[in-house]
């Protein structure tokens, strides 16, 4: 790594450049990755580092060597565009709409595992649902993962309890690889106790993430991984989901990409058939009861353009920078504005006016000492949002 | 009768005219009902009697003053287009499109019942689905129907097991009338295990039958009393039918005749999903999950509807037999502890005990004869219902 960084951390190509802005931006995040996408990673990279902005200052705090370093003692591996393993649907997110405020393709990708991710992508579907899933809906979701594996169609999906586990563990049933997309650094992927199955996913299939080693999950960056999770194949299916299921946003971006909405009916005495039937009902997603079905729809002749439709919400509204705020308010205690911007990645001057508008929403409140702290009304959400 | 039939069998007045070939002819075939719509009953019959062809050789064989004497015995009456009875959506099937070759409107119907169908089609919808239905298709059923029934909107389906029966109870449990429309002589309606219901269902509701009393359903029967269920109704509600239901005809009557077809969606391991879903998917129904949604797609049905909607209900929490004691508890005069007992088929020690506790939730009031009678904030919802 030495070789590609001089001496005052200057980086010397664009793999380079790139893998150090998955250390220092949030990729989600539009103003970075549009530069990126029309100037390429180096030309970016020097621009910010010549700055003194939050991601220089972010940068001037990290140890990208030791980073780099993690990732190859962990046996990851960075692809870009343009490499043979870089899959080509990701590009769609260059010129997508922006849902919630994210928008734009990934610096790169780090990958682990013995598969060929774009060979994988060539057929593949993806699979989302909620955590709190039923045994109804593990049992379809993992027979459909079988059917379509058996098929030959590689199951994506986000490696979390529930529907996703149970997709991955019937796709890896039938012998075809899997992809599991996680919000955070591959060196401890996320749930930890989902351990063996990211094993057995990484053998024959691949583990994605935008960010190096030692990043965690976090609520904006679980919603810009569900971007690639809808970018990565031609459809996502959802199985199970409540009222408030991060699978509603990954159908939002398949719809927004012009990717293949389905989801699969259930009994309508269940909460978690709630979004599935919302979506159906709607016209956002067609409904699907087998591999079947989804095959139809992935086939030459199963072209569908939803129009994307969405629940309001306070943070629906927010620009990245403000949901990257938002977010680095803690929700147990106060933190200074100061750390605030630094966790966000904004400038102290922005992160101020932030705090003050996100205040006048009663989304957020000053503490006595005069630190910020989320209101007690949001503070039950972040809880049960936190994964 | 022998007044309004001649010597030879002459009819002399429209009504007997319409009577008379309920008996002789099929009534959901287009030759003779579109003869009569454009001509009338009288012109129709006298054509048919002066030839020898097949319905004239019926009638020969027909002994139509004693199918009408019985009729009476039945208690039964016939309506005809222009009576203010007459459903006036039944014109609709005079100039539709056929629908497995049968079209047409009815001759007439013989109705029996203690309802005015005329004002029960005001606020009603059809809800139908598999005989073979889980348990499942039978609670949502009977959910849907009970908050329907609430709203004060008449549930109209077939009298058949399953589904059918379902929806039935579930609106009769709500107090409101329900309409059954049969495909055989109102006699004996069949299936004949469902005699107690159909009792009920005559209480306050209506038994509807295009046949006199001592014609037995056929295939073909069936497929005509499909047309009545859609045809009556401003929309149908499919609830579970497996791939080969008698259900999905009376869909595409539904849609033939431009009513709001609606289907509820269920597992997708279940057989009777299979036709729900299907007409879901090919866009054929639209997907509802309860009572709310079909108010919502029945419109001025919904705006009109003369009470809100509770969440909780009194009788969510009673068991079958509390329910059937509060069901025997007259509305509008007082009945005896040892009547109530036998009318709910329970012991009159039991019977004691739960009126206490009925009478405990100020469900029911004692009156000064020591008899039972509803509340009378109970009594003012079930006048509405009967409205």
């Amino acid at each position: 790594m030495e070789a590609v960084m001089g001496a005052a951390g200057v980086v010397v190509d664009e793999r380079t450049a790139r893998m150090a802005l998955t250390c220092v931006a949030e990729p989600a995040m539009a103003s970075v990755t549009q530069a990126v996408t029309a100037y390429g990673g180096m030309s970016v990279w020097e621009a910010v580092m010549a700055g003194d902005g939050p991601v220089a200052r972010r940068a001037a705090r990290s140890d990208l060597c030791e980073t780099f370093a993690r990732a190859h003692d962990e046996g990851l591996r960075f692809v870009i565009p343009g490499d043979e393993e870089w899959p080509a649907r990701l590009d769609d997110l260059a010129h997508s709409e922006p849902v919630n405020g994210m928008c734009g393709a990934p610096f790169g990708l780090w990958l682990k595992g013995g598969g060929h991710l774009a060979a994988l992508m060539a057929h593949s579907v993806s699979m989302v649902g909620s955590r709190a899933s039923t045994a109804y809906g593990e049992s379809v979701a993992a027979d459909m993962a079988v059917d379509l594996g058996e098929a030959g169609v590689c199951v994506v999906s986000g490696g979390a309890y529930g529907i996703d586990a149970a997709a991955h563990r019937g796709c890896l049933a039938s012998r075809t690889p899997s992809v599991a997309v996680l919000a955070g650094g591959l060196d401890e992927p996320y749930p930890s106790a989902n351990r063996r199955l990211f094993d057995r996913i990484g053998e024959a299939g691949v583990l994605v993430s935008e960010f190096p080693p030692g990043e965690h999950p976090t609520r904006v960056r679980f919603l810009g991984r569900n971007r690639l999770i809808a970018a990565l194949t031609p459809g996502t299916v959802m199985v199970e989901a409540g009222v408030r299921s991060g699978a509603r946003n990954t159908m939002t971006w398949a719809s927004s990409l012009h990717r293949i909405a389905m989801a699969v009916p259930g009994p309508v005495t269940s909460a978690v058939s709630f979004t599935p039937h919302r979506l159906i009902r709607e016209g956002e997603a067609v409904l699907v009861t087998g591999a079947a079905d989804v095959r139809e729809l992935l086939g030459p002749l199963g072209r569908h353009c939803p129009r994307p439709r969405s629940e309001r919400r306070p943070t629906d509204d927010m620009t990245p920078d403000e949901l990257a705020v938002y977010e680095a308010v803690p929700a147990r205690r106060g933190l200074a504005a100061g750390e605030i911007a630094l966790k966000a990645g904004v400038t102290v001057p922005v992160a101020l006016g932030m705090l003050d508008h996100l205040a006048d929403q009663e989304l957020i409140v000053q503490t006595p000492r005069m630190e910020w702290t989320l209101a007690p009304r949001r503070r039950a959400d972040a809880s049960q949002d936190a994964a």
